[in-house]
């Protein structure tokens, strides 16, 4: 971890080389085709040790929050004021790629280490903060630790499973030793007042600065997402053959029904100039029952739903209900839904766009303002009113994938101007 | 098993309750709701050895063909002329109903012993033939047991791997002591010629006879089937959020394009007078990696397409591979096809229908002629040139499930039919 790169002639060179962390957090969570890194479990938990002992080995304060999220803290020249919070997440979906998260935990650390290295102190103290659980992938629920730290966890929260321990989010905090009453009373472990401001690097997990050939961009809001995990469409089993059609309760017809209309829905929202994403992503009959001669009984699905606007969210939630009674009246067959999440849009602040825009053009940095279509830790802070700013850095392939791939030299742009925008606090 | 009805007034009173006998093979392949009598498994097995003991006990002779199936003889006046083939077969899908297949076995183990205790000796020797593997739920392929007689099983279909225990059919029949070289070089294990008919009881598996309130119905021809059990929709996985639609290569939204294009080309056959059934009963994104914020890189799917006529079932598979075509350009993904599964449409001997619908009415059972949808062992006989005839018994919720419900008096109406149509040769 104490590789260096060429001599050592600045700051710059003692700090560790991002891709030698990257390389040995790959390492401590790899799958067979990528990282696994389970909300409050294992590679989670490596990982934010592996950031602890690189921390500490070069003398930043290192603790733990009573969410069990990781804090790295640089002390500032006024210890009184406000802290400047950066961070992101280590968590990932199951078989996943290394960098969603990881990101802009390793870019704030190296940020921390060159303020440190140079014995600079920054105008206000900056904690690092390492999130657990942001994905929904474990507990069909996500940003858990940012959600924990500000005491906005529902008991239903805490009920949630994590599909592959089968223990309850609740179960998952205690064994890391989580404030888990004062989690369960929804009583905020941290002061909004006083934290300055958040800043997160993520890397985009879209397709739009790839397409666009620009290294950075400054998000400008984050999408705001309406899901259902689990809806459960039942009907009747039966024999392929035997069932003449208008005898039939085909869980598997009445889904394609439903889905079909809700893109055919959507092809008329964004047609009206409204931004909207629709996904499901997860779909099965019973493994336990289903076969190719059997109709099936039932199927389970999720409906995701994502947009800048709230009113639009609002509106397909309208048209899915409204859909799912239509096809199960012409179908003979009975939607069940799971519990909704929903998270309403974020938009980032202004000043601290700017900000960041100005001291990109200064450093040389090419960059754009992009919209982010998924949630992120920020999301959480934007919602308790605490000025947020996101920075997202290229990347190939997507995200939730193995194969995110992100370019090291883009990487170290984004890192340089997030440590540059804390540097120089903001006109 | 030596139960009795009442006084024994009569042969009929001194056979086995045939309600004691579907108890007993109840219990010996109960599972937490149904029956699980897998093909080649433990369940069939305990079936077949349950009606070996009782007609040994009986004495009649029982001996299994080199295909390990059960066969039960009873010898006729004339031994050298060619015999009668009564049966059905003793597997259930998984979690299924008592009756699917082991009604026929009942039944006509039920008319040996009328025979037996009365003393009677038919007109030709009769053989019931108890099959193994009729289901094609756990090989992907049904009718094993017949077409393994018959020497029609590739090596392709002997390589089929049962899903629950991994293995293949080869191996399964290996297990059982069948005569896997003969039937791997697609040597008949019986002489066609040999079989004067071949006549098979069933319930029927849709709900024609119950919503038209007859007991017993004559089948007029067996459907065809076109079937791949296995295709996969491949796309591109990414994040639910952040991939505009015109990026997406969405393996679920694809799928629901497909089979939604093919239910209505479904409708419009349908409207042309052809018949038709179209199923998917297995449709599944990746258990292991899928997610309600992940768009689906893969998706598996069924497709099973059964008719009366030959043609139609070659129109939709070449529709199937258009609108395929069409969507994978659409969408950008491709589709990946299993093994196709074809049987030709069967249809039933017309001088043995006469026969069965004449002695019907000579018993004053109430009587009428429809399609089967799903296909028999009696397909493999009629497909062979043997002259076949099919039996059904009205039942109610279907068939391939736990609630199969047939009423005992309806199943006696049937197996007298039976009897009596085993006792008095076609005209």
């Amino acid at each position: 971890m104490s590789a260096t790169i060429g001599k050592p002639r600045s700051e710059i060179d003692r700090v560790p080389r991002p891709d030698d962390i990257f390389s040995e957090l790959r390492n401590l969570s790899a799958d067979s085709v990528g990282v696994t890194r389970p909300s409050y479990g294992g590679g989670e938990s490596a990982g934010l040790d592996l950031i602890a002992r690189i921390a500490s080995s070069h003398g930043l304060d290192v603790d733990r929050d009573r969410a069990a999220n990781l804090v790295v803290t640089l002390s500032g020249t006024n210890a009184s004021a406000p802290a400047m919070f950066i961070g992101s997440h280590m968590d990932s979906v199951p078989r996943g790629g290394n960098y969603d998260g990881a990101a802009g935990i390793i870019a704030g650390l190296i940020c921390l280490l060159r303020f440190k290295l140079a014995r600079q102190i920054p105008p206000r103290t900056i904690k690092l903060t390492c999130f657990r659980g942001e994905e929904s992938a474990w507990f069909n629920a996500g940003c858990l630790g940012s959600r924990a730290l500000f005491g906005d966890l529902s008991n239903k929260d805490l009920d949630l499973v994590r599909h592959d321990t089968g223990h309850s989010l609740r179960r998952h905090l205690e064994d890391l030793d989580a404030a888990i009453e004062l989690i369960a009373a929804q009583r905020p472990l941290i002061d909004a007042k006083e934290i300055a401001a958040y800043y997160e690097l993520h890397i985009e997990q879209g397709p739009v600065l790839v397409s666009t050939n620009i290294p950075v961009a400054v998000v400008t809001a984050i999408r705001g997402i309406f899901r259902i995990s689990n809806i459960r469409c039942v009907g009747e089993e039966g024999h392929s053959g035997a069932v003449p059609r208008e005898f039939r309760r085909d869980a598997v017809a009445a889904t394609v029904e439903l889905l079909h209309r809700m893109n055919a829905r959507w092809t008329e929202i964004s047609g009206q100039g409204h931004d909207l994403v629709l996904t499901t992503g997860m779909l099965f009959t019973d493994p336990a029952i289903h076969g190719a001669a059997r109709i099936a009984g039932e199927v389970t699905f999720s409906f995701d739903a994502r947009s800048q606007s709230e009113t639009t969210l609002g509106r397909v939630k309208n048209l899915l209900f409204e859909e799912c009674r239509s096809v199960a009246k012409q179908r003979c067959v009975e939607f069940v839904f799971g519990p909704e999440f929903a998270m309403r849009p974020s938009k980032m602040d202004s000043r601290l766009r700017s900000h960041f825009v100005h001291t990109a053009q200064r450093l040389g940095i090419p960059v754009s303002e992009i919209p982010s279509g998924p949630g992120h830790d920020a999301t959480t802070f934007a919602q308790h009113g605490i000025p947020s700013a996101m920075i997202f850095i290229r990347n190939q392939n997507g995200s939730h994938n193995p194969y995110e791939s992100m370019e090291m030299s883009d990487f170290m742009l984004g890192t340089d101007l997030l440590y540059h925008a804390l540097l120089e606090q903001p006109p």
